[in-house]
Parts: C-alpha cells; sequence; structure tokens
C-alpha cells in the first residue's frame, strides 16, 4: 500500500468545489431559520468544522497527501423548508489536487449541523426517522499550470 | 455557545449504527471486487480511517463530548454493481449517545472509499460525474441503564 | 518526569472559570461591533476554538491528564471601546481539576479574535503596536465529591 | 467565513517574534530556580510544548493556514523574583505571516509553566490569586522578498 | 531549544527507507499467515497506520519540521516463523531529509502489529515474554538537488 | 475489522511497564552526558515527547481504545558508552490495558532521542550505520480490579 507518489509532478494552482445537503424536519429548519436553536448557530459552526477538517484532510483520509492549502471557503444555505446545503470551495498550489480536502470540508459541516440540532430531530423513541445526508458531489474541479 | 452541560447525567450503555452509500461506476466495482485498485484495498483502509475517525469524532464536530468508545466496528459492502455501503456500530457507557460517532466513521470511511478510486471515477475532464455520497442515516440508537 | 499520580484518587464534580481580555484599536472594536469584520464573526469562531482547545488541553500541555469534560462554554464580550473580554467554564467529574482546560480555552479563543482582526491592527510598517492579551486568571476553582 | 485567499501570494521569508509573561509566587520562582519543581522542569517543558504548538497553529486557530515552519525557537527567562518571561521565534518561506505561531507558542508555553507550578500557586481554598499571564505581544514581524 | 533553522536551505529531492522487525511467537505467525487473526489483517492495519504515523511525525517528534511528503510506502512482510519485518520509504521535495517519517512510520506500523496480536502473545500470567521491537535502522538514505 | 468489544467489562487499576533501548556512537554518548547537543537536551525532550504519546496512543494505533491515563512516567538513562535506555510507566482505572500506550511512549521517546543527535550519528555519506533501536519489550503488566 502506499500513498501515490507525487515526487515529480510540478506545481500547479488547483481549486475544487464540493457540494451536500442535510434534510430536516420543517419544524428544525424553522428553528435555524430563527436563531433559536439552543447550542448556538449551526451555520456558523459548521463552516469553522469545515474549515478546521479541510487542513485536517491527510490525517483523516490514510492515502491523502498534505497539501498547503491557500484558501479555504465554507458555505451554509437554506435551500427549503426541509433541506440545508453546504458548499466548500478549497484552493491550493501543489503537485496534487484538493477534491478530497472539499469533499471532507462539505462532510464534516454536515455532520456539526446534525450534531447542532439533534434535539430537534430525534423522536419519541430517540431515534432519527427524519435526519439523513445526500448528494455529496464534487461539483467543480479545476487545475492551471503556474509558471 | 456551548456543550450540552451532561455533568449530572448518569453514565449508561449507549450504541448507534449508522449507515451511509458511494454511488461508483461499474467498472470501479468490478475493480474493487477483483482486487485490482492500484492504491491498496479500499474496504479495509475504509475500515481504519472509520475506526480512527469514530474516535476523533470529538475533535471534529465542535460541541461533542469525549467519549470513551468501548467498541467500534465498521463494515464494507458492495451492494450492487454500482453501490458500496458502509456501516458502523459504536458503543460507549457514558453519559451522552454515540450517533456523531457512528455517522463521522461512516462518513469518512465513504470518503476513503472515494480517495482510493478516485483515479477510475474521474472522467476526460478530470471531473466526477458519476460519484457521489448518500443516504447517510442512522439506522438505530439504543440506551440502557448501568446498574 | 512525569504525570502527577491521580490513579487512587475518587472522581469528583469539577468546575474552573478562567477570563482573559484583548486590548484592540478602537477602530477594530467598532468593526466587531458592527459586524463588518471581512473575514467573518470573531466572536462566534473565536468561541468554537475555545471549546475545541479545551478538549484538546491534553495534548497540548504535556503534563495534563485526559479528561471526559461533561460541559464547555465559552463566551466573548465587548467590555469598553478598546477591549474583548472571553470568561470560559468548564465542568467534568474527573480525578483532577479542569483549570488548564479553561485557561486553554480563554487563550485560543483570545488568540483567534486576534487572527481575525489582524487586518486592521497592524501599522503602516506591519507590526502591532496596540495590541495585546492581558490579564489571564483563573476566577473560581470548584470541586464537589460525588456520591 | 473564508481563510482569507493567499493563492496568487508569491513566498516570502517571514519571521515573528512574541512575547508574553506569567506572575508567579515568589516561592515559586525559587523553586524554579533551584531546579526543585517536582512534575521536572518548567521551562524545559514549557519549550517542547511551544515548539510543538507553533506546529499545530492551523489545527487551534481556525482560519490561520498550514505554514511549513523552517525555523521554531522558544526561550524561557526568570526575569524578576515574580516574573517568567517566555519569548518566541517563528521563521518561514510562505504566503503569509507567522504572527499567529509566535503567538501561539509563547501561549502555550505560558500554560505550560501554570501546569507544572499549579501545586505552588494554589492558596488554601484551591484559587489561584496570584497567578496571571499578562503581556502577549508580537514585539516583531518581518518580511523579506525571495528571489 | 530550538529547532533546526532550515530557512535559507534549498529543496532538494529527499528519500528514506527505514527498516525494523517484531518477534512473535510462533503460532502467532501461523494465525497471521493464515488470515486467522480475529481482530482483523495485521498487515493491511499497520501499513495505514504506518501511513498516517509518517504525515504526523513533526505532531510526534518535538523539533522535527512539517514536510509534505510527496510519497510513502510501507511493506509489511514474514520474514521467518518467528518474525514479521516493517519497510517503509518516504520521499518529499524540501530543505531537510525524511529519515524520521520513515523511521516513525516503521515504529507506528510495528506497534500496531503487536497491537493486533497481543491476545495471542500473552501468556498465562498476562506478561509477554516472547514479543519485542528489534532493529529500527535506516536502510538507505537518499537527497538529489532539483533544478 | 473491530476494536475489541470491552462494553461489559468492569473497571481495573492497570499499569504497564515498557523498556527499549537505542545504540549510538560513543560520540554521542559522551556529548550527551556533557550537555553539549546543540539542539537541546535529548533526555528531557524524549520524556516530553514520550509523555504526550502515551496520551496519543489511541489516534496512532487504530485498534487500540481512548484511555484515561492516570499516570505516565518516562525515563531516559546511560546505561553503556553506547546505548541510552527508556523506560515508560503508565497506569490507568479502565476496562483494558495499557501496555500500547507504554510502548508508544518508549518508542517515540526513542525516535526523539535519535532525532535530537541525529547530526552526530550521520557518516560523511549521510547514512547511519550505528544508530539502531532496539529491545522494545513489555517488562510487566499488571492488573487489580477496584471496589
Amino acid at each position: 500500500m502506499s500513498m501515490v507518489d507525487v515526487t515529480a509532478k510540478p506545481d500547479a494552482f488547483r481549486e475544487a468545489m464540493a457540494r451536500g445537503i442535510i434534510k430536516l424536519r420543517r419544524e428544525t429548519v424553522k428553528l435555524i431559520e430563527s436563531g433559536m436553536v439552543e447550542k448556538g448557530n449551526p451555520a456558523e459552526i459548521a463552516k469553522v468544522a469545515g474549515v478546521l477538517a479541510a487542513k485536517a484532510t491527510s490525517q483523516l483520509i490514510p492515502l491523502c497527501h498534505q497539501l498547503p492549502l491557500t484558501s479555504v471557503k465554507v458555505d451554509v444555505n437554506i435551500i427549503d423548508e426541509s433541506t440545508v446545503e453546504v458548499i466548500s470551495i478549497v484552493r491550493t498550489r501543489a503537485q496534487t489536487g484538493v477534491e478530497m480536502e472539499a469533499l471532507t470540508a462539505t462532510s464534516i459541516a454536515l455532520l456539526t449541523i446534525w450534531d447542532m440540532v439533534k434535539a430537534y430531530e430525534k423522536d419519541e423513541l430517540g431515534q432519527y426517522p427524519y435526519t439523513s445526508i445526500e448528494g455529496i458531489r464534487i461539483l467543480k474541479k479545476e487545475k492551471a499550470m503556474s509558471n
């Protein structure tokens, strides 16, 4: 087993954009919209968690290279009455791409939203029949050689 | 902002089971089945990444408590010609539940599978039109008071 | 060299409260108050960083024990036109106290505020003649035996 | 929320020097001077903690970039009968400055000194009326374009 | 105390190869060979642990620089009826060498093998009279200036 | 793959003692003895690294449980003109033993000594013909039921 050997590859400017959603109960989305979630602001905390996770990717995904990210941006949007979206954009100037970093930021931000609202998502038996994370994808990946 | 205060809660035996899937190209699933993925065995490496991620949950999800997990089990199964499933079961004896740990293990294991096969999932433009992570859910959560 | 041996000590409910301040330029404090800091909300991000740092204390301070924190709360307040205060309250049920966790949360939250506003604090030579962190102290430490 | 985008910035040689002090009881400073602190040598352990913290800055301060530090130096000096000083100097060749790394090294080194001597700083009620960390500042920040 | 200052050193292609062995009971080596170790596949899990450890070296060894590894390869081989060997090869393009990364990968992979088979190595008193890690060495270290 | 399930096991007082040695050139051991190692004091820094590593064991060894260590002690001794010994003693009150923690502390402390003196161990070709880590073993493991 080995990491892909990128020793001989030149640096390039690289960007990746990832997106995913979390399905929540309508009552929960209303609580988020009205700023009434008791543990704090889910969107703000999810964004911080996403940025930190992007930087921790090489410690979480075993064969990922350590890349010095030059920009990480995580956005959280309510897109309908039962759906919250996370979009992450990551940039670097390195020998390999940053799609795993964008995906990791998105995944951890979505999990953080779940954690922030989990008191409202549980049913009377303590289960989560409504909550799910869906559609984690790479929207775009770009590469431009530096000169 | 604060973590939920669980100081006064008694310990209980707790378990959570989470599941999620990754959609891949049929050619990629065949490579996994035949043990031909060049970077190594995606299922094995995903399981290790999932177990480690379960134990790192409180560092990744800002308001999660640090829980001493007494068992973590991560399974990876090919369920049809374009779908791989991850199921994680986490146990503890603690003051709060382990659903975030099971979800984090599942998410990081799924991301690790993506990373292991990303060379086969990209199209000729370097994009990922086929790959997505779907249906990350809690299948079951249990709690039993210890005596 | 060794960590203090607490093997034989009984568990107790423990709490510690720490406080510190950061001195900033008046213009910077106005930007914080009006929500105009370009990188994001310094108070929100500092609170997240503080909570995460409390949980990472035993990895940062070499001889600190690993304690399962049952509550962490970090508050950020503007207390006059050039001063922002951080107060952290940490609780556990463990064999030793949590003053280092409260102090670490406070220190990292203060550093995060600095980082969020550093573009506004630098003078024309790129130096920081105005900015300083002061008065990091333990306000209160409590212990109650559990039964 | 986003990290400042430094993708297009050129690398430069960068250095930052940070300083802070911890106020201790005179008896405690004498114990440090005479090498009688039971848990070990506070200055040595604080220096190690400071160097490691400098390298962990991007995991602690959410919007800090990951910078490959080329030099970290942490000094600990007793400057009068109740004051210990920490000075940290950090260097890199990167797209952005290292002031947060120097401040983080200094803060964690000061907290480590507190931890090492906390048995001697507590009063009979277990409180810390004498101990405080003060004056954490950037003494100097420099930048030179590499060619 | 300080990290060696490599600020002025040029980047070079660097490689290091480290090796070590673990002595085990013959029955244990047979279990590994036949894939009968109950906790999982020791070689696979050791390789993952080794690769992750290589990337964590600067957090574990206090004065190591943070190096962006461009390749990490860990191999595990049974070399006789009571000996398992680990060989790690690490590459980078950086200002200083990667021998500590190769040694750390090797050491953590060997410890992981021990952990995976520890149920079979203990005697009836719960002691480990047979198990030991031996001969951790650098086999080769290379450096080539990049142009 | 799964961590051993210890959910139903009772807590016990547990201790493990591990030992290992590093073989060095005689000139290097003399430099250590005379306090002339330029990067700092190898024994002091190795002890700090060992204590921190003990606490990080569950993040390094994939299937290790997270145990709240109640005591960690690392000693470094020069035992003859070319040999330095590390002995680590770890204690906890938990559901499973701490041999992996003692072994990890010992291994990382030995690697830290290597790193501290590597300038003196290299030959004229930059190789390490003299240096090796040997005999990492568990000297003793104990368990006593708590009441």
